[in-house]
């Protein structure tokens, strides 16, 4: 994932979620769960800066986007109680996302925080991965 | 939020769980999620030295009163485990409000905890803000 | 240590920081420790918030003026290493008193901490003590 | 401070840090200590996004530079373990630097973190203020 690719990401998540008059944080890392690039909309909540990082990394940790990974934390789930591990840094409602390269490799995740429906956050991750669906061909850790 | 309104809100705080012969703690951060002021009852439970401050942070951090993220937080909900997030430091039950000025705009936050009910923490921080109604309208960061 | 005694103590170190001309927090602990009042002046640092509980604390805890650790914590010291232990919680620089009862007693610390020197974060602490003398005599946990 | 006026402070931080061949990551934070960019240059270590942003935090949570701090931190310094106090997140080694408006104020901080000697992140956190010197005028929280 390089900084370029990941300001794009934050940049088209921004736009994506200033189309919807929302407000939000957007987080990239890399393919080891390390932040890229991170930028606060002016006015977006300060959750974001734990959120939004944390739920890129969800993303990429357990190669699955954050809002699949709910039920299965849930009472009953096949990992009930992942939201508790990882020194609670593990996000499990939506907003990250993992982003694959053309072989299907996961080569970083994007996070966004702020909107108060998630399923918001998650559509801004979805638009930003698809307006810079092109930069992925070429995404390399 | 200056010091002398974060100190009123904590005294009114304090002076509405007195008058209902709870025992609590109260706490105001400002716009960052930063405290200004607190104060513990005495007899209040150490607890509150912790969730006082965190349920302030956690109504900033997230825009909404701290009681409202409860059920959007359990299994089911669209914020399912945000209590686990944060490295803890959020927290789901009621007690935490928004302090916003008369533009709307969050200035800070209040926190109380103690109350057998956290019900009962909700009632002595809205009864803080409505006491204090007067100081919100110059409040600023 | 009540809290009218704490939120004496607070106020009297804040006064003593506006006399000179300085911006400080200021936080009172039981003997247990725990928070019982704080107060952060508009416009100290929010270093304050972390700085002066911990200075508190750490008076408590290790039954001594924080300002007297500093030397034992230091390489070669009987206590090399202190300012690291308890999880980051323990300072050893000026700041935080042990306060006594009349026999001698630990009810409590006071943490003071923002002055660009520490050695006024104690001085503003040490006259808080004094102002408020009277009260320490009958001071209980 | 503005996102747009975060993310110049970031990018002039890695344009000086590209003309001396150093990899740095930068972060600005707002004065509450909120994150609000970052960004990490292809191939920097990834201290950096642990250090980057704590290093802009300490700078404001202690009105100084980071480097300031490291002589004052050390054995036999007034704030002889600083580097340990609020649970690590205070780094006293160069790079972080408080950002004012034009009466002085704090409005947030840069912390720049890569390079193999500290004084080059110092270097590259100056420059990115003085390129970007105009907009500190008008930098508000």
């Amino acid at each position: 994932m390089r900084l370029t690719q990941a300001q794009q990401l934050c940049a088209a998540a921004l736009s994506a979620a200033a189309e919807d008059g929302l407000l939000v944080s957007a987080a990239v890392v890399d393919a080891g769960g390390n932040l890229v690039a991170f930028a606060r909309m002016d006015g977006a909540e300060i959750a974001g800066v734990v959120l939004a990082p944390d739920k890129a990394y969800t993303a990429v940790a357990n190669s699955a986007p954050t809002h699949e990974l709910a039920e299965a934390a849930a009472p009953g789930g096949p990992l009930f109680g992942l939201h508790a591990a990882a020194q609670g840094r593990f996000v499990v409602f939506g907003g990250g996302i993992p982003i694959r390269d053309a072989a299907g490799t996961i080569v970083g995740g994007i996070g966004v925080s702020g909107a108060p429906d998630p399923a918001d956050d998650v559509r801004c991750a979805e638009r930003a991965l698809n307006v810079v669906h092109g930069i992925l061909a070429e995404a390399s850790q």
